[in-house]
């Protein structure tokens, strides 16, 4: 079959044939109808040798959904052309962690050498997908696979994060959203189906502004130098309740322990590597500060759940696999609207 | 092997051989070294053919313990020789509850036919127990077997109605627990040792308050028409904040309504057939009424976790598996201090 | 001033005139621009002599928002002229509860005699209202106050009914809502503004069917016979993880729990007189049934924010208080739409 | 009457003569029984008078208990003669936060110009003290002054930073306490207390671990270079599920974050100016990281309630009021074994 590998450090991603995967017991391959193109890849893709942590050639993509091609032998509950996303933190499915599906914190994962498809195991950008076991799978249940696949991961990790803070966004409050890319703006969607909270918007595009308040945010703020007074404002004073930071970089880090309010909540999703520091009379009183990753079985089905209820849209552009290699590039140069999704069948 | 079937409406059951099973792709083989004798299985087999929703011949047991004696095809993260304990209340793995741990509560068991062992699928009762899948199972890490298999359910159950109230078991809460036998004196032990709770312990039984009082109760009160009044008393007359009746019959569940706190939490564990009603002005305000069963895959993690930390002691008697059939009489006679145990190996 | 009691049993409210009240050390003055009229009031005022709990005269309205007239001696943080709702469920302001804005729970309010304004103490259907203490006001803050003050019960009780099962109110999940009247329609706004739940409203009335659907039901199904089947047919068979049942009568209770999804919540809000009985097997697995009261301060305050963002609406009819006994007879005579409002001074 | 002020910046406190306080409208007047001496009164001390924010002279004390001497006008619910502890962080008993008990976070404080006694406004080290509303008091039922004056802050804000962790402290975890001093080994015995943690105590002092293991730390620690080290070999690699760090120095809260497990939370308690960043990579998934500051109104109440429970117990030495300035000098010098307290009458 062919499948999308990064082959060699620093080169690009190359469409290459593979043997066709088989399921072994207790496995099961799915035919691939829509896998998402990741800007954690590009970040991967940027590591040097000497840090790479997985082996090449390495099969890309994190997001996938598809439709049961075969059975391994013993699994049940699956038919042969159920349409599922997969769910892609794998854990070892037994620790205290994963019994409460919690995997993307899997106690085991490194101990047993366990990589999410895409991450270290062959992942989504191919016409076929082995997955190690069915518990890995949510039922599509109508969902259109392309408008799907984002939500396994862009969809999935806001909502955990979003989740962390769900007490706190009570009538009255905010919800700062900063950077309203690929996953902000998913955010700001879950945002305002899941809570009553006021969603102010920032980033350094008006462009991504002007889709920020299209998908809900009630203000939009440009992410400058003068955006923590700007939110304070909007705020009597007082800051927001929770700021969800997807960029991550040293000054969005610092705009976000700047807006943040007593008790607020500061969660770091981006991987743009800044850090906030957190200690006494360095932020408002109690604000805590996490950087999260990914999120847990039941959020998935949950996000699932959400999009069918008609709550939210991704904006998506198609490529077929041939042209993966493309999606990459035009990702890399930020000339992708929304999310890239390939079609590895069309 | 050697197995105890319950095989006629009835009847008592019987010590049988029955073929050696052997696991299937994905499946566990165990050794059993303990099986739990649980007053629900003399309830099961006192039901009439009419009702009685499972196959026969059924090997009993719902509470086991094992060695790994054989691997199914593709099954990892476990060794042959591994001690382990069974999670019971199987469920299918992969919906919204399991996706949680919480296979108690299994959305599609029914529909797929899933029952746990002992209760439709063959029992822990054998020389050997087949697990479908290897997240059933919790390693022992050192606990005793014997020790440690009440814990699967006697201690698990209660472990479950517990942590439900845990937020209202502040200091100076009052926990109080109904019928003081099998899963009674674990929940004593429980709330001490994971609440500041007064636990205050009620019974017909004299002997019983001795042992609820020996494990750890603060007052033990004797369960008649005046233990009411006597729980005001102790508390002020504002009543308890949590409430556990582990025998479930009319006069108990009537007890336990009669001594809940304003916010207070009733929780009606056994299955003696009583049933509490609840509307304004019949309890106290927002006392919520509520009867769970068994609990989580991550509870039974963190209940031997607590075992293991040496906060537990369950009241054991043994017996050989060919003397199952008498532990059950001496059980339905009210004999049996504490819980018995079969060791169906010796 | 004037002022509406309840002076004899059994016989209609009147208007009188009483001396005009003065505010003591730590008290407020308020001058009534709105009150609400209730359901409640009327069963008050249904009760034979020998259970009356309160002393008569008693000038009714458990609902009130008004200005500042007056501060007693050593009031802060107050201005004449600012306008304010009344938290209506008066506790003694120390005890545990209260500590928490759980007034509505106060542990001493019997003890030391502490009633509602409207239910023992005088209430908000007069020109002016005594307010024991400056807590017990939260600023209107540019709300219209005839369409304020129904939140203050009927907006309030709901709210507090939701919001203990928020956590179970997940995408994918449903909230039924039986009697769609005062509390009830508020109660599907206050359920579309807070999560993310389909909303299933049960009526007798097709007219009030189509008010639940108007203020955001996504299904409005006939409370009868057929109703928990219909909404069974709705949830795949799984039952609603959320019931609240504004009517309370034994007819809707028992629908109530008929519905209700395994670990769902049924929460009985009406005073109808009925009852739901709890037991294992009686319900689904950890079905939670509860009957609260009113709601804290810190509730108030988020209904209020609410209403500010614009996402409650709340029919009201307005009357002069000298038309205020008019108003009772017509809400007993099922003319009222929604909720009727006394304006005292207009 | 006799008072401990402190007076000119830079200088010790003196004992000086004030005029007696009297009880305006709503206040209560406390003949003080015992006054704790903290160590952030040497902090405030030690504040440049550029950056001191109070008006001198200042009464120093923020933990008292005492019997109330007079009742302002209009003041219910308390006696003459009641034993009480003060509820330290006063705030406007109003707003969203102070509705709900959390007065340490009044969103209207510093608008208002709402200070602590001792911080502020006069403290507790005076033969007399003022208090503005009854709302601040709880009563000692029965505790000794000299035991209960320190729970007042050193109880209850350790207190007050476990209830933020107590979901996580589950049986298996961990809980690290670094510096076990006066705050810290109240902490140690709380944790004790209110879950089924494994506690492991880090300080520098080898005495101060002895103090630790006396009060019930399952594990003492040499707060060194290795100490990290030391805690992951303890939890088999995974770390801490919660680390609170009583010091809050750049030494103690970096090992704060090396000990912290995945999900884990990091509380920063001491005021030493450290600060830990947060970051994607830089700790692991979902470390949790926050600076509270005391605790609620709601948490005082528990805390006693504990100590009643017999559950807490605070080394103390005890100083008259004219020898109030030797206890801060000792403290200063690390001479002070657990608390100072105060006499101001004997």
């Amino acid at each position: 079959m062919k499948a999308l590998q990064y082959r060699t450090i620093g080169a690009p991603p190359e469409v290459v044939t593979v043997p066709d995967p088989e399921p072994g017991p207790g496995q099961v391959l799915l035919k691939v109808t829509a896998a998402g193109v990741c800007h954690s890849d590009i970040a991967v893709m940027s590591w040097p040798a000497e840090a790479f942590p997985y082996a090449l050639p390495l099969t890309l993509g994190h997001e996938g959904v598809g439709t049961v091609a075969a059975l391994g032998a013993g699994v049940t509950g699956l038919a042969e052309g159920d349409a599922v996303a997969v769910y892609g933190p794998w854990g070892c499915g037994t620790c205290a962690k994963c019994a409460e599906g919690k995997e993307n914190y899997c106690l085991r994962a490194d101990e047993l050498g366990i990589r999410p498809p895409g991450l270290g195991r062959p992942g989504s950008m191919a016409e076929y997908l082995l997955v190690d076991d069915p518990r890995h799978l949510v039922p599509l249940d109508g969902l259109d696979p392309v408008a799907a696949v984002p939500l396994t991961d862009a969809g999935l990790t806001p909502y955990h994060a979003i989740k962390r803070s769900l007490a706190k966004l009570v009538p009255g409050s905010t919800a700062v959203v900063i950077g309203t890319g690929g996953l902000g703006h998913v955010a700001i969607q879950l945002l305002r189906a899941l809570t009553p909270a006021r969603v102010v918007a920032l980033d350094v595009s008006e462009e991504k502004l002007g889709l920020a308040r299209a998908v809900g945010a009630h203000e939009a703020v440009l992410s400058d130098a003068r955006a923590a007074d700007a939110v304070r404002a909007l705020t009597g004073g007082l800051g927001a309740e929770v700021v969800l930071d997807f960029v991550g970089a040293a000054p969005t880090v610092a705009t976000a322990g700047a807006v943040a309010a007593v008790e607020g909540d500061v969660t770091l999703v981006g991987i743009g590597g800044g850090a906030l520091p957190v200690g006494f009379g360095v932020l408002p009183f109690e604000v805590s500060v996490t950087a999260p990753y990914w999120g847990s079985r039941g959020e998935l089905i949950e996000v699932l759940d959400l999009a069918r209820a008609g709550a939210l849209s991704v904006h998506t552009e198609t490529y077929a696999l041939d042209d993966a290699p493309l999606a990459y590039e035009r990702l890399h140069e930020g000339k992708v609207n929304g999310r890239a999704v390939i079609l590895p069948h069309g």
